[in-house]
């Protein structure tokens, strides 16, 4: 018998149908022997219903009535999913954030749990029910509702999990795991068994939507087992793990991502002393606007130049606060693109692996790829390159690395 | 400066627009000087939307899931007013019933409110701030979510009058006041200034429906003066107050009720004996069947006729158990009309002026409408009379005790 925390996502519970049909799973791994904790999500459309309401009456939308109006979403869904398990004979009981007690900061619409009380939901175990546990949000020393932001839920899940020292904290979504790369993109892609946490959030960041990154930082920093996984398919998913001993056997690249969302701003011909960086970033982060890949190479005759990607939608802004500083700096030129995509592999074998570097950039030389910009992690390689060549990226370095091939031939 | 409790009912705050409505009304008794804590129901449709969702789900619609359900009707609400006074620049706050604590019974879909902690509500009006309460909920000594049932933020808002000793109750709808009769019926029917909380008793149960009878008594326990106006038009409203000398001088009678809603039965000829009664309308309760008017005369031969009244609904399911009953009883016949209505004249004036039944009897005989049954309480005279001759009796009535002059002639 083990214990579970399962999670289910907006799109799991959109209508009372599905509803139905995710109490059935809840239901069948009680079924099994299993202690099941439940999170949902609101159904979906539900949030951005309330949050048009809420424009509606005042667009700049208080923070703390905003997290009460929205936190709604969930406390319908807990009740609803309570009574779809009651109606199959599965006796279950919902808990709203603050009947748990999930207890946050007083940060509204961003709150960060500190600490849960985990005794009442232990209890419904020990009585053999099902708690429907409203994910997303909590409750702050003052009684304030808190929400926890968009995508909140995992969290909730997870924390969950860390606090019951669940087994396993299984994410319900509509894809039935973490793939090698986007299958749009390569129809080789192909669903891992397994994959890091570390490995997990190189590749959420860099555009494998699957989880939120702060479930898996938290997930990661717990050690609580987490496991991606289809809500209308069966399927083992995809568990996210600490790095094992099996692990250590695994092949040296875990998936391909990539980013198209991004644009490359170049200062040309800078001067190259101390605290060139931060002169050139200062007055973007103070636009709020936020910078992913920062790359400058060593200079020659006292002058180097400065690169920086930055989101498609600030692009241009971006652009008119950097030629700015530039003609502050006497830069010799400002250069930038928004027709590139960066384009990343990722393993935790790498580590152990010399080689994927060149590995890597030798396969896109071989089709004529021009690399623009590299930056390094110790479990990762991004280059940027042209949009043009995205896919043909893309599907060539997953044939390099030998990724479409099953995972047990991988493994062995 | 007074301390006022708005009550805003499902009309009231229907949409968006209607919350705005609502968020300049309440500001216009800030700015009026008064102290405002402002109750609000679920936006009109929304109960039903949720209901319909957990009948899908589960028709049985487990009690403690449902109020957890129910309950974010109101809460919605409270976040969205309490942002629409913000946009005023009225800063504001919304309390869920668990946040006020309204603390109730554990009886799910019909809870009882046992206490209102008002420090938390206090501290915000002394702080300027407007409080937005949720309406028919509360939570039991477990911090389960309870609901007070149907029409309970009239509960509600009277409660938190009570606790915090607020000098006015009002209660918005979608009528101006209180009437003297329907005015669908009786064009001449006139809205009361005044009426007192027995009178008001007498007319809402009689089929008068502008307040739950539970929020009256309430009031009325608490001596709470609550004041009935209209959401939508400007104007005084009707208060509903203790009988005061002011009212000694009060009409005789204040208005006219009637209720079509209700069938009448018969039992002729059962033996004239103790225990009658209750042998007859026992199984009656037992059937889950609600009696209103119940009479029965003197008898004569040691025998008697025994005439009760249930709603139309119940009708043909009470025939059926009474024949039964009747047949154990050897009663000589069971006869019945759901072609029936009750017609009733209410006022505290009746307590002292002599005649008012006769006057009654003499103006329905005056236009040939016979009488079928007759019950009587201290401030109520209630008479059955064929259907056909409702609007008849009524605007006879009405016309009879002088109700369509003006309050102020009729008080002078």
């Amino acid at each position: 018998m083990a214990l579970i925390v399962q999670k289910f996502g907006g799109t799991s519970v959109g209508s009372a149908e599905r509803i139905a049909h995710v109490a059935r799973k809840v239901q069948a791994a009680c079924q099994a022997g299993h202690q099941v904790v439940v999170v949902v999500s609101a159904m979906s459309g539900e949030t951005d219903r309330l949050t048009g309401l809420a424009k509606e009456l005042n667009p700049a939308m208080p923070a703390r009535e905003l997290d009460v109006l929205l936190s709604t979403g969930e406390q319908v869904t807990i009740a609803l999913l309570a009574m779809a398990l009651e109606q199959l004979g599965q006796p279950a009981r919902s808990y709203t954030g603050a009947q748990v007690a999930i207890r946050t900061d007083g940060a509204h619409s961003k709150a960060r749990i500190e600490h849960i009380d985990e005794a009442a939901l232990r209890a419904e175990l020990d009585a053999g029910r099902v708690p429907v546990v409203a994910g997303f949000q909590g409750v702050d020393e003052r009684g304030n509702i808190t929400t926890l932001g968009r995508g909140g839920s995992d969290t909730t899940a997870v924390a969950l999990a860390a606090a019951l020292r669940a087994d396993e904290c299984q994410i319900y979504t509509d894809v039935d795991g973490v793939y090698t790369t986007d299958p749009r993109v390569e129809p080789n892609a192909r669903r891992l068994d397994k994959i890091t946490f570390e490995e997990m959030l190189e590749m959420a960041s860099l555009g494998s939507k699957v989880l939120q990154i702060r479930a898996v930082e938290f997930a990661g920093k717990y050690a609580v087992p987490l496991r991606v996984l289809s809500t209308f398919e069966d399927g083992p998913g995809t568990l996210i793990t600490l790095e094992d001993d099996d692990l250590m056997e695994a092949p040296v690249i875990s998936g391909i991502a990539f980013n198209r969302d991004e644009a490359q701003i170049t200062v040309a011909g800078v001067p190259d002393h101390p605290g060139i960086a931060s002169l050139i970033l200062g007055p973007v982060g103070e636009a709020n606007i936020e910078v992913d890949m920062i790359v400058q190479n060593v200079g020659a005759n006292d002058l180097t130049d400065f690169t920086f990607t930055v989101h498609h939608r600030d692009y241009q802004r971006a652009l008119g606060v950097v030629r700015a500083v530039a003609k502050e700096l006497n830069a010799a030129e400002v250069r930038g693109s928004d027709s590139i995509v960066k384009v990343s592999v990722v393993g935790v074998g790498m580590r152990s692996h010399a080689g994927v570097a060149s590995r890597m950039f030798a396969a896109l030389a071989r089709d004529g790829i021009n690399i623009r910009m590299i930056s390094t992690s110790e479990i990762k390689i991004s280059v940027v390159i042209e949009d043009k060549y995205l896919e043909l990226a893309v599907r060539n370095l997953h044939r390099e690395f030998g990724l479409e091939g099953e995972p047990t031939e991988e493994t062995v």
